[in-house]
Order: C-alpha cells, then sequence, then structure tokens
C-alpha cells in the first residue's frame, strides 16, 4: 500500500473541516476575486441575525462578560453567534484548522444552566467562546501545525491539554482551532493543509504569524479571545497585523505543554511533540528557545482578563513548567494606586518634555532602532507620536541609547536558538509525504547538523551573560552624576517591526520581537492608528537611506522603495507599538500597556473632536 | 619553567590561609589525636571572651539582631566574636578557605556608625556576620573549589556576585568563604588543597558536602548564618551531618551566578565558571542540573529570615536568572493565619489518626522510601515518631504510594544530567598538576564522551514528563470515591538519607536529597534528636532485611550490618527529617518547617517532663 500523497491528505482535511460547517452557515457564493476587505461579506450574506450581529460586533470579552453576568443574554446565544461567525470567517479567510460548535454550543446550556442555579459565575470567562491556536490538544482533535504527515493518527489528542483542562474549568466555552504557518517556523500564516490565512482587512498584506489564524478570526470578529503561541513574535506579529492587542508572556505563565498522557505516548512512540512549540522531539524545545502563550484581544483589560484568570487558576498544579505565581504577584507599576485615575493624568497640562515628570506613574525606556534595521518612516512616526502623547501627559520618556549593541546579539542569538537541532525533524516530517516548503521558508529552512553539547552551552552561556547585561537597562540612563536622580525604567516601548504591515511573504526581520523572546521579557503590541496617505509621503532621513546596515536593512529598504513596492499597499492597515516589561512582571506589563492605551486613545479622541 | 605541583600550590595556599589568622587568635596547643568532639576546645583555649563566647554561643541570627537593633551590643562586638570563634573553628575542622575578617570590622564599625546616626537598620541582616561557602564570588578571594590548578590567577574574583553585593547592601557581614568537596561533586567535603572538613561533634563521621566548610563553621559557632549551593543535596546533607536547618530553595530563588564582568571575562578567555555551580564551562549547567543557594543555620526562623530578606531585595534586578516573587509572592499554608498560634494544636488531644483531622492547617504527604535504598532503623524510625507527633497534633499525614516509581526514576535522570559533559572539564582542571581525585570520586568521577545534542534533549523530556507526573503528588491520595475527601497536600515530609551520618567517605545514596533536584521542589532539613544507645539495637524487618534492592541497598546495609560497621560511630550524630514544598514555594516550606519544628521540640519537652 503507497502511502496517502500530500495532496490527499490536505483534501480530506480541508473536506473534513468544511464538512463540520452547519449547512446553513455555508456561504452560497463568493465573490471572485474576493474584495480587498472582506469583512463585510459577514453582514452582507444575512447569515446572522441581528442579535448575533451586535453580540459578536458591540463588545469585547470583558463587556460579553457582564451582559452572561446580568443575564441580559444567555452563554449559549453568544456561542451560537460567535460559532456562525466563526464559520463565515473561515469561508472567506481560511483561519480555521479544527471546529467542535456542536460540543461548544452543548457546553454553553451547561454553563448557562449552572448559573442559573448557582448564580455564581465560573469566572470572567463564564460563557466566553475562546478561539486556540492549532497547536494546544483537544481531546479528539487534531494539531497538525499545517503539516500533512500529522493529520490524524498520532496527532490526534488523547486529551487536552492543561491550559484547555483551566480554560474549561474557568468556564471558557472552546469552539474552534486556528490556522497557522507550516511548522511553526513563518510569519505568514500559510501551509499546504488548510492554504493561506487571508488579512481580513487588506488581501494585499500577510496575516501575519504563525498564530495568522487567530489574527484573522479575532479580526473578523469570529472571535473575542483568541490563545496564540510566541516564541519569535507569533503572537505579537498576528496581533499587529490585524490591529489587535496581543500579549507575549514571559515563559512559565500560561501553561503551553501537552496532556501527560499525550506526552508519555509520544516519549514511547519517539513521536513529534506539537503542542506549542516548533515542531520538535520531545526536549529539543528546552535546548533552544521555549514558546509561550498568551492571548489576542480587541481590548487591553481583555488580555489582561485572560492572563489574570488563568494565573488565579493554579496553573502550576497542571503544568510543571509555569511558575508559582498567582496574578497580584506578577509585579505591578511603582504607582499603581494612581494609575487608572487617569482621566487627571490625560487632563494634565502639558509638561515641557521629561524633566518635570517627577510625579508620572511612569517611567518608560524607549527603543527607536535595534541596530540591524532601521524602522521604515510611518514605524518611526507612530513611535514617535505615541512618545509625545506620553511625554505630554507627564510620563517621563528616556531613550535607551546602550540597548543596541545587546539587541544586535539577540538577533544572531535567536538564529542559532532556532537552528540547534538543525530542523531535521520537522524536515523528515515533511519528506514523509513529500509536502513541500512553503515559499517563505524555501531558502530559509535547510537541513544543517544538529549543534553539539558544546555549542549549545555556549549559546546558553551567551544569553545568560545578555540578559544580565540587559538588567542594567531597567536601571534608567541618567547616572546620578548628570543631575537627574536616576529613576528604574517601569517598560520599555518600541517598534513591533521595522515595516508596516507588509505584503504576503514579504515579511522582514523578526528581531523586534524575538529579541524579547531571547531576553525571556514579556511583550505586547497596541494598535495605534490607521496608515495614512500622509504617512505614504514621510522618507527616511538621507543619512538613514544611505547607511544600509546589513542585508535585513536592505531588505527592509525594499518595503519602502517605490521601485520596488507600491506603498499603497500599507493604506487599510494599522500601526501598532510594542511595550515590554521586566521578566516575568505580567501585571506591571498590563498596566503600562493600559495606560498607554488609553493616554493614546484620549489624545485620538482630542485631535477628532479639534477637528470638528 | 616548570609548572608548580599542586603539593606546592597547596601548601602556599593553606599557609597564607593561616597567615590571615591573627596570632592572637591562633591555638598554641592543638590536642593530638583530636577528641571526639572538638566544640569544647573553643571555651578551653580561652581566646574568646567570656562576652564573645555568650554571643556566639546563645543565640541565633534572629536574636543578634534583636540585640544589635536595641543597641545592645554593636555589630563590631558581634563580627569579633564570630571572626575569632570562626578562625578557633578552622584550626580545627579545617571548615575556612578564604578569610577577609579585618575588613569584616570595619564594615561592622561603618553599620554600627550608620544605625547610630540613622536609626535605621539596612534589614534585619544589619551587622549579622554572614558566612559563604567558598563558590560565590568575593571581590579579590579565590574561589577555587578545592582544585589546586585554580588557585590564584584566573580564579581570583574582579567583582562581588550579586548575591555577595546584596547581602552587602542589606547590612551582612561577610568574613570568610568555606571549604567544600573537590570539583564539588562529593558529599564529603575534602580536597588536596585546604585538606578534608572534620565533623565538630564526631570526628569519626562526615561533616557531610559539598558545603561541608559551612555545615560545620556553624556547628562550631563560628558562624550563625551560612550560605551554601545545592545540586544533589550540597546544603541538606552537611546541615544533616551537623546537626542544623538548611534548606535547598527551587532555582531561581536565591541568585548564584557570578558578576557580570566575571561571566565576560571567563567567556572571553574560555574559562571555567565556579559560582555556585559544579565547576564547568559556561552555559553547561544550563544543559544538566542547575544548583540554587540556601542558608544554613540553627533555627528555622534564620533559613526563613535570609531568604526573606534577599526575596525582599529585588534580586532578579541584580541577577537574571532570578525568578521575580517577593516572600509574600512565594506561597503560603493554606490556612496559614491561625499556624503560629500552634499552642492550641500542641494542646489538642490526641486524634485517632488522619480522619478527625479536618481542622489542620496542614496537610503532609509521607514519602518512607525512594524504591532504591531502604532506609536504615533510626532513620525510619525518627521519621515514624515525627508523623506520630504531627498526627496527635491534628495534622493529617496521607503515604504517598503512588510516588516511589517516580522517586526511582529521579536518581538515574540525576546521574545523566551529572554527566552532561563527561566531566571532562574538571578532570582536566586536575591533570593540569597531576592532582588525584579524591577517594569517594576515585571510580567515581570518569571521562566519558559528552552527550549530543538529542541524548540531552531525551533527559530533559523525560524530566518534564517526570515534574508533569509527579504534580499528581500534590492532589493527595484519597480519591473522593474512598469516603474521604481530597485534601490537597501542603509539604511532604521523607527522609534526608537512607542512613544515620555515616563513617568518613562512606556516604551513600544521595537521591532523598537530589531527587528534590530533578523535580526543582524547595526542601529542608530539621534536626529532630540524637541518636540514642536504643537505636543502635534496632533491626530491620525480616523482609527488609532480605529485599536487597539493588546496589545503593546492599551497600546502604553495609552501614548497618555489625560485620561491615561499629553502629556506634553513629552515638553523637542527630537525626533529621526532610520536608519538601512545591516549587517555588519557599514561604510555604518555612511555614510547613516552622510547623513542624515548632511541634517535635514542644512533644520533646513533654517527654522530658514527664520523665522528670
Amino acid at each position: 500500500m503507497s502511502p496517502e500523497t500530500w495532496e490527499s491528505i490536505a483534501q480530506r482535511k480541508r473536506d473534513s473541516l468544511y464538512s463540520l460547517i452547519p449547512p446553513a452557515w455555508r456561504l452560497t457564493s463568493i465573490p471572485s476575486p474576493l474584495p480587498l476587505d472582506v469583512r463585510p461579506l459577514i453582514a452582507q450574506s444575512n447569515i446572522l441575525t441581528a442579535a448575533e450581529l451586535a453580540i459578536t460586533s458591540d463588545h469585547d470579552a470583558t463587556s460579553l462578560s457582564q451582559l452572561i453576568r446580568s443575564r441580559a443574554v444567555t452563554a449559549e446565544a453568544i456561542t451560537t453567534a460567535f460559532c456562525k461567525r466563526a464559520a463565515l470567517a473561515h469561508q472567506l479567510t481560511s483561519c480555521l484548522s479544527e471546529i467542535f460548535f456542536a460540543d461548544a454550543i452543548a457546553q454553553a446550556r451547561v454553563l448557562d444552566a449552572e448559573l442559573a442555579r448557582t448564580g455564581k459565575p465560573r469566572s470572567q470567562l463564564h460563557g466566553i467562546p475562546v478561539s486556540l491556536k492549532d497547536t494546544f490538544s483537544v481531546k479528539g482533535c487534531d494539531g497538525c501545525a499545517g503539516i500533512a504527515s500529522l493529520v490524524g493518527g498520532g496527532a490526534v489528542a488523547a486529551e487536552d491539554a492543561p491550559l484547555v483542562d483551566i480554560l474549561r474549568a474557568r468556564g471558557a466555552v472552546l469552539y474552534c482551532k486556528t490556522n497557522v504557518a507550516q511548522t511553526l517556523m513563518a510569519l505568514d500564516s500559510v501551509n499546504n493543509v488548510f492554504g493561506r490565512v487571508r488579512n481580513p482587512r487588506n488581501g494585499l498584506v500577510t496575516a501575519g504569524g504563525s498564530s495568522g489564524g487567530e489574527g484573522a478570526l479575532v479580526a473578523m470578529g469570529g472571535s473575542v479571545l483568541g490563545v496564540g503561541t510566541d516564541v519569535g513574535g507569533s503572537v505579537r506579529i498576528p496581533a499587529f497585523c490585524n490591529g489587535l492587542y496581543g500579549i507575549k508572556p514571559s515563559c512559565g505563565r500560561v501553561p503551553i505543554s501537552a496532556g501527560r498522557q499525550q506526552q508519555q505516548q509520544q516519549q514511547r512512540q519517539g513521536e513529534e511533540e506539537v503542542h506549542g512549540l516548533a515542531v520538535s522531539p520531545p526536549g529539543v524545545a528546552e535546548m533552544g528557545l521555549t514558546p509561550s502563550a498568551g492571548p489576542l484581544a480587541t481590548s487591553i483589560r481583555d488580555c489582561e482578563m485572560f492572563l489574570r484568570v488563568v494565573a488565579d487558576s493554579c496553573p502550576w498544579e497542571k503544568d510543571a513548567a509555569v511558575i508559582y505565581g498567582p496574578w497580584d504577584a506578577q509585579g505591578t507599576l511603582s504607582s499603581s494606586t494612581s494609575l487608572f485615575s487617569s482621566s487627571s493624568l490625560s487632563a494634565s497640562s502639558p509638561s515641557s518634555g521629561s524633566s518635570s515628570s517627577s510625579s508620572s506613574p511612569l517611567v518608560m525606556g524607549l527603543l527607536r532602532s535595534d541596530g540591524i534595521t532601521t524602522p521604515l518612516p510611518p514605524v518611526a512616526k507612530v513611535l514617535e507620536e505615541t512618545v509625545q502623547v506620553l511625554r505630554r501627559a507627564g510620563v517621563q520618556v528616556t531613550e535607551l541609547h546602550g540597548a543596541k549593541p545587546l539587541l544586535k546579539k539577540c538577533q544572531s542569538l535567536a538564529n542559532a536558538f532556532f537552528n540547534v537541532d538543525g530542523n531535521n525533524h520537522v524536515l523528515d516530517l515533511l519528506d514523509k509525504t513529500g509536502e513541500p516548503l512553503i515559499p517563505w521558508l524555501k531558502g530559509r529552512l535547510k537541513r544543517r547538523p544538529p549543534l553539539d553539547m558544546h555549542a549549545i552551552a555556549r549559546l546558553h552561556a551567551q544569553r545568560t551573560q545578555l540578559q544580565k547585561d540587559m538588567l542594567r537597562l531597567w536601571e534608567g540612563d541618567e547616572g546620578p552624576g548628570k543631575g537627574g536622580t536616576r529613576r528604574r525604567i517601569d517598560a520599555v516601548i518600541c517598534p513591533v517591526a521595522p515595516h508596516p504591515v507588509p505584503e504576503v511573504d514579504r515579511w522582514n526581520g523578526v528581531n523586534y520581537t524575538s529579541a524579547f523572546v531571547v531576553l525571556d521579557y514579556p511583550a505586547g503590541t497596541i494598535p495605534v492608528r490607521d496608515v495614512t496617505e500622509g504617512d505614504l509621503r514621510e522618507e527616511l532621513a538621507e543619512e538613514e537611506e544611505r547607511a544600509v546596515l546589513g542585508g535585513w536593512d536592505a531588505r527592509n529598504k525594499e518595503l519602502w522603495n517605490p521601485d520596488t513596492v507600491d506603498r499603497r499597499v500599507y493604506l487599510n492597515t494599522m500601526l501598532s507599538v510594542q511595550v515590554v516589561a521586566p521578566r516575568l512582571q505580567e501585571r506591571k506589563l498590563c498596566q503600562a500597556m493600559a495606560l498607554i492605551d488609553e493616554l493614546v486613545k484620549a489624545d485620538g479622541a482630542a485631535r477628532r473632536s479639534a477637528k470638528l
């Protein structure tokens, strides 16, 4: 019996997925070619009721949670609405990989009955639909990471992953898993099994990866809260590409492991692990960089809610890799009491720079460039705009000049870590069915000999040294000798990427996100504003244009050079900033992000009303 | 120029160390042979004043701290007393490796003046002398780990280690470093540079290792608070051998790294790291098991004080390997409020076993054996006595039968991890001067090829699986079906070793301690009582005698067989128990240890008064 071809496996898997969409939720006509922005097709299909459109359009998870607890809407109604919308989203963007709508709706009914009986929600997530990246084990489902040879058979989860257990226990309703980049090691979510995830808002640009299905699903309104994993940028990049909030926590905060039996079985069989890790044999992730799981959502308070509910569910009792620490033990801004009474902050009179900001609750570090790839004009501009908003509100912002050489080192270390096993395992999995690499990985993912013990040890020593050197970053730049008192940095602000959301298969330079995996700092993205026509007319400063820092920088400049790109593709994308906090201080990160987000929004509102 | 011999290096180092002892503090006559118990020689020497004897004999660190803060005694007086006593202790037990008494006394004066001026102690450690294992970098001192080729030159620390920085900043007075096992990989503290650390109380038995100098120094009253490191039992074993309290925290609680420059320099030169790790090239520790640093002291409250002061000094800002978490974020017993009002506990009427203990603040798991080495009679007996004390006080004690197969796996994993680099680095260091291995390591420490990436990855996968499987241990044994409600285990009680404190070079079986390094659980020792004549008459049960579980068990039985041991060597040693808490819950461990210690002491006092 000859083995099944990858084409036939993929066709079977896609058909099976489609068959799980109830006929009434299938789009009878899909325009071809699709419009640039496919989001309006949801309402135009008339498959969702007005109430369902409102549930899925007008709320974040926190707001839905209030509706459920006040009994204004049932979990069943909410779940049904999101299942329907997810089904439509998938038909328009290929964002799903697994569907279990029927189970979800049944579970929502159970939760409604329980709430009616006890009056007590299990947590803020009670009745909230949560979507999961393909890599989380859900009993009975595949987790194939977009690789044909992993479909069915050994990849079918024997049990739920610890995170899945926790989410269910806390009342979340799980209803689908989402599409990823082939092998999880790419920044475009495309693979030979499910195809390419389309960016909902702008079909010309990438939806990002590797958690691109999550990004597209949430942007389509097909999910209000998604969980991705990030070992180089795989939560933050799709969040950026889809105008969402996304957080990569430090390792050990959110469980990423597979279930107990699952791993036992894999070890017995010498099989691959596919659980939020890059696809790798058991133990190999510990040799390199370990991923962490985090939320993608439409508000920072939803990201915070997800992390808080997980932290307060004793996840360290379910997954041995999770570090002890309830939410209240995950750091806080120095003067957090005054934080959320930010009306006083945003109303404060503009101060003349950072010197008068001693009353601010926040000291921000600023990283404009990683020294490898100069940010293109709109990226630099939105960062500078954000800095100005912060300074006007009295936040002290300190440029971290000393960090650039350290960030440069992060890049080569990350690359080395991604290659500890020489990619042999994942390439073997593709070779099983003769499946080709996706375009972005061709030339990038090559077989190499695995590193030996001493080479890996040297990488770890370099990482340790880098983490140690980087500690000084947080001490602040102004020495006591320079007049100002030295204040510790609360959080750092920097670009998510050196370019706006690029065309498909043109993602370039992952160091702005992967550096914080090497350093294991929690980091999140905040969508700031749309790209404007005006942005397209901005040019690099002459000296930036001339100084090509290397291969990455040269390729990056091609993304702005009129000879090599039509800048108009960037219209209908959003610009974001990244916020970074010290290791394992996820609560501090959320507080800093909330404050920045609030100031940016207040500033935007003030500008809009000034124009009126 | 021919390289210096190890004998000559060692002689020079010993002479240099002795020269740092002020002549007035030198013992003019040392009895030969030494008496079994050398402790009385301190007072007999008449070198310490009555006040100095009182300071060093009658207090733990907490009590001394109260004296300092109430200005009853100066830091200078306390430091001088401990320097003198440490000097005597060293002459009788070879417990020191580095001496910096003059710096210490000068620093104590600074601290006294500061306290007089400000009225504010820097912390509870203000003015308290703290001794350090040889492995912590102290600027200008060696850290040779008992290896001749590391004396002087590159091993001289260019700067203080982060822990040293923290201790100094918090007001601790550092005055000496202490002797260790050659290579740190043995359980007897003997090496060719400084010789063998003698057990103060009983010269026939071992002082333990690898932090044996700490154990002996504290037992001699030459230190009130010492810091060791433990990657197999190196804090807990010398604590046990010297009748002390000792705690090995989880990795990442107490900084163990060398200073920043130090490590940079070592990396540049490809030199060895000697910083609380087993002697290894940079990065290799990350491939295997990483050690953790912890206190040895004469009371549990002193251990707790040390861990609390360090945790509340933001150590994660000084050492990137430290995990975020102030002391209050390091766990707590479920109902800790009622914990220390234990008069009610010890006065409660004896309950009939564990079933009526629902009001107890504590649920203890019990591990009687690791399944590899059956504990000898006095070890089993003191454990059972402690269990009875706990049960009489209403504590629920649950035997964890399911843990044995998991503990067995820990042993082989630990062995494999200790050999990732095939011992080549450390044997190269010995070969440089032709220095021989110490007796215990001969035949144990052999050159092997370093493991390859896949072999190391498999070890990490096995460890991950083991840690995951072990999580169920904490859920408690009684399923809901068995009548009782299932209660989570707060802490586990088990032996420190399968034998009493053995004769020198006869330590056997490290799994009772190293298992909790593999699992990364915080664990500590509580001294319970002296070995009695009656204990020596106890025999193994007939079936235990017959069932030899393997090589380790056979060798262990030789430590009780009258043909192969004179059991009377065990008189004048103490029996201890080990307490273990879930990972990263150091505060919970201290609370559980304090409770057990209090109950055991109350029980002992009650027995003594009953006899009167």
